[in-house]
């Protein structure tokens, strides 16, 4: 018989197979699709390893990495929420720590509780490696935009102002990399992927 | 301007999207569709995390991490190569050579050295880090086929000794999973979704 302790990592291992049904609003860089939220996963867990040099000092980059390999789990529950998108992220909160409840309760206690901790941390946003991490989940989408024409800015007609508060963690968590993207930003909305404010 | 560093690490960020549009012949545990290989390589990065106790000793996590998000960049150029296809993993080496030629050769040169030697350390199987990494590689699919009444199995005619060769990196990589998966495989082959080698 399968021991208890391996059983209830297996079902884990299994059940989280879901985030790959969980659509973002992202698309591909070529336009094809939406992103899933496991692939987006393994995207910016990579680019924090081509991006380490830009880590600010002290930040441990394989703590970063966990952070950004489970940060986005609750959603088979709860649901990707479009970050312009004011009435889903007010109960936002409650929806993903019920999921979280759920989902590491899976786990066997002590890493189901190990896991939760690293969720936790990464909302929370107070460690380097938490705000490295959401650095790069900004940065990513912020790409695919910029190589969509606009992508998802087009769609939902994202203003110029909404990007740059929505990347500020860029500025914070990788502050070595603020100055590209507000060199991004420009180029956008000179291409006209990106609506400047005062068009309203 | 951007720094041309930077730029070649962007540009490489931006390429390695392609491999969200590389099909392996798995499906989904609700098999709904095929998988993707940047899915996957999120789906074994974690499962390594959840599965690092049974890493043998001196096995370096971080290190078996990095390969198992990057040992599958070159299916990008190379595709993904079906692994009971005998023909096409004739040509495979070299595809794969030429591809990371390609796609390491993007990055900074010290950079894309570092991550081309990551993969030939993965693709050689003489570090722990490989195997275990290569471990999990076998284990993520053959839970997916026990999951889905046998999946790929079941489409291709693969019979449980086929299985019992593609699994053994497990039995080298991850010993301790090995009495489970042997236990998988006699399920499954009870419950039909797998061919016994007798009934050919």
């Amino acid at each position: 018989m399968l021991p208890n302790r391996l059983a209830q990592q297996i079902a884990f291992i299994v059940e989280i197979d879901k985030l790959k049904r969980i659509l973002r609003q992202t698309l591909l860089t070529d336009a094809s699709r939406q992103e899933n939220s496991a692939e987006h996963s393994w995207h910016i867990a990579l680019m924090a390893i081509v991006l380490a040099e830009y880590a600010p000092a002290g930040v441990n980059l394989f703590h970063a990495i966990k952070l950004l390999l489970l940060h986005d789990l609750v959603e088979i529950d709860a649901g990707d929420t479009f970050c312009y998108d004011v009435q889903s992220n007010e109960n936002k909160v409650m929806r993903e720590a019920q999921a979280a409840n759920r989902l590491f309760g899976l786990l066997p206690e002590d890493q189901g509780g190990e896991l939760r901790n690293l969720w936790e941390e990464f909302e929370a946003q107070r460690t380097g490696e938490a705000r490295f991490a959401t650095a790069l989940d900004r940065l990513q989408p912020f790409l695919h935009n910029q190589h969509t024409k606009g992508g998802t800015w087009q769609i939902h007609g994202i203003t110029r102002e909404q990007v740059q508060r929505r990347m500020q963690p860029i500025e914070e968590g990788a502050p070595v990399l603020w100055s590209f993207v507000e060199k991004v930003i420009e180029d956008c909305v000179e291409a006209g992927y990106l609506r400047s404010n005062t068009e309203a």
